[in-house]
């Protein structure tokens, strides 16, 4: 149950051969709906891949058919053939589905500078594998096939009044703000226009993917596409939807941020007391992005002294000598002053509770990210060979 | 030779039972010249160690006559104690000595959140035998004083013409931008106010330590002072002069890059034909930090891709597509694709070279920074157990 949950999509995955694995590796999800309305987000790194540079276009008109993916390669950076690699891709979807290629949105995945005639040749034979296989029990296909470094699918449904709204997702590396290498499609049956599925779409991300910060980095190819069918006959509360959307990008994040690449820890930094949600997000994301505070939490070392200097980079308001630091329920910092002993905190769990109060509003926001790990730098390290 | 090449100076290093290891941990090094110029620059890490908000108030008049330093103990976020540590610390050698206290600079380092009853005792105890052990031959004892996780004491020395500067450094972990927990003495024999020495001392650390970062982490005690003597009666021409500080302070950030914790790799990160200097730097720091890059280089893996991703996040003036990225002599990506083969890049050798082509302009900088390895989780995972 994922992008096939609500009516009228059809979706597939199929074996490309672009995964040495031999694992599934083209995904495709088609909306057969009465309507075709889309709204997406795109990676905010100004080094963009070929297929987001060409899904950019396809949405601006907020009409779209299909979105196809990959695995196996991210085809960025490979030169005006990537480009055209990625326009025959939605070529060839058009022409199976007799629709045209400037509906179908693109998103590949995988090693930048990957894009050869092999790797076309292979997103094509897969683009027409899976335009035959489309079927209205595809879901978990589908997102089988966008995996990377993932162990897991990840898919997730929310249920409206009349109405569902479902997606996949996949991305268990380069985590990070304004999206990471995130490929995510989710589908509603709502009859929404593709202004409502824009505005909820992008505060739904504002206050989820955008707050995940597994690694720091950015991918180039980042994408979060909403398709809508109208097929349930229903319009929704605005509001109601907008909370759909929200609840269901946030269990997505989360279920990314619990298979990150090589990560024994989800922490959960939440900033309270803080002047205005965009100074909340900066120190809460400061911290999360502080490599010496993520490997001590990897040594379950309670290591709240690199969460203050960690505070101290940002331009936030705060008096380093009036902060709170607690970690898993005890507080260990009061007033820039050791509380609680360290060793009354117990960091063995995977999951990690960060709670930070600068004392000077009444703003906060949480920020989700991992640990600094072997298994990180291992796959790191090792990934493109 | 280091603080103690410059005539005037002498310098002490002591056990005070700081360290576990019962390895030296205090040093003092004092300015008996007939001048007693001061500059300094320090962390922009907004939480500062009491040491550091001491010291600030001590170089503000210029005036200078020791500086007192200490590992095993960062002082920072200890409270009021803390800070009354920092002025009895001061009074303690300045008493001994026969100087006031308000022109003894102090510096700690070591695990922030330490600074109770016992570590003002060996403290003292320790800056009262350093007074009694000053020699105008104590520059490697003072250096091997303020080693944490170094592995060898850092000292340098330039000499000018009828005068030199010379200098000591530590550390091994946080550096980072704006400086690091780096603790730097540098002295000089050459007769200059302290507005020449704050200049040429703000300029040197401009273009050397502040182009170090090592992970990105920046700490809450860094310092770097400059003292002058004039007891070489020379007054050196101000640019020779700086040039000698900017050589010297060159070369103690390549020893502390070469010692980083953990790191595998030393990586010189070069960015050309930028719009600015700012630009430049701000590029260089990206992929500096961008920990898929740095684990790649882990790995020998010369990964481009993650360095185009990296200066796509920085608001830097380029067009992706027309970027060149050499390393180790091997240009990898030419105009936004894949040119010569990643098969041809050597990165086995511990010095890496990234020449990054932004083609928009003609500023360049250079950033140093190492690799994230395995070592490096460890170390900075069991750091404080």
């Amino acid at each position: 149950m994922s992008v096939t949950a609500a009516q009228g999509f059809l979706a597939a995955g199929v074996v490309a051969g672009l995964k040495s694995t031999g694992r599934p590796d083209v995904a495709l999800v088609v909306n057969r709906g009465r309507r075709k309305a889309v709204a997406a987000v795109f990676t905010s790194n100004r080094a963009k891949a070929h297929p987001v540079l060409w899904s950019q276009q396809v949405v601006s008109d907020g009409i779209a058919d299909a979105v196809v993916l990959n695995s196996g390669g991210a085809n960025c950076f490979t030169g005006p053939f990537g480009f055209q690699t990625t326009h025959a891709t939605a070529e060839t979807v058009a022409d199976a589905l007799g629709i045209s290629a400037t509906d179908v949105v693109v998103c590949s995945t995988g090693l930048i500078g990957v894009g050869d005639q092999i790797f076309r040749d292979k997103v094509l034979g897969g683009a027409t594998a899976a335009a035959a296989e489309l079927d209205d029990d595809g879901g978990l296909a589908a997102a089988t096939a966008i995996m990377t470094t993932d162990t897991k699918p990840k898919q997730a449904v929310v249920a409206g009044d009349g109405w569902v709204v479902g997606g996949m997702a996949k991305g268990a590396g380069m985590l990070a703000p304004g999206l990471a290498t995130m490929l995510v499609v989710l589908t509603t049956d709502a009859d929404l226009p593709s202004e409502v599925l824009d505005s909820s779409l992008r505060e739904a991300t504002r206050v989820t993917f955008d707050r995940l910060d597994s690694d720091g980095c950015m991918s180039t190819n980042d994408t979060v596409v909403l398709l809508a069918s109208g097929e349930s006959d229903v319009v929704p509360d605005q509001a109601a939807f907008q909370a759909a959307v929200t609840e269901l990008c946030a269990d997505l994040a989360e279920q990314l941020q619990a298979d990150a690449e090589g990560a024994a820890h989800d922490i959960r930094i939440e900033v309270v007391g803080a002047v205005s949600d965009v100074e909340a997000v900066e120190v809460g994301r400061s911290i999360a992005r502080n490599n010496l505070f993520k490997a001590a939490v990897f040594g379950n070392d309670p290591n709240w002294g690199r969460v203050l200097a960690a505070i101290g980079t940002t331009s936030a308001e705060f008096d380093p000598y009036d902060v709170d630091v607690t970690m898993n329920g005890v507080r260990v910092c009061h007033a820039g002053a050791p509380d609680q002993p360290s060793d009354a905190v117990d960091l063995t769990p995977r999951a990690v509770h960060v709670l930070v109060d600068l004392k000077v509003g009444d703003a906060e926001a949480t920020i989700l990210t991992n640990d600094l790990t072997h298994d990180y730098v291992h796959e790191n390290s090792a990934y493109s060979s």
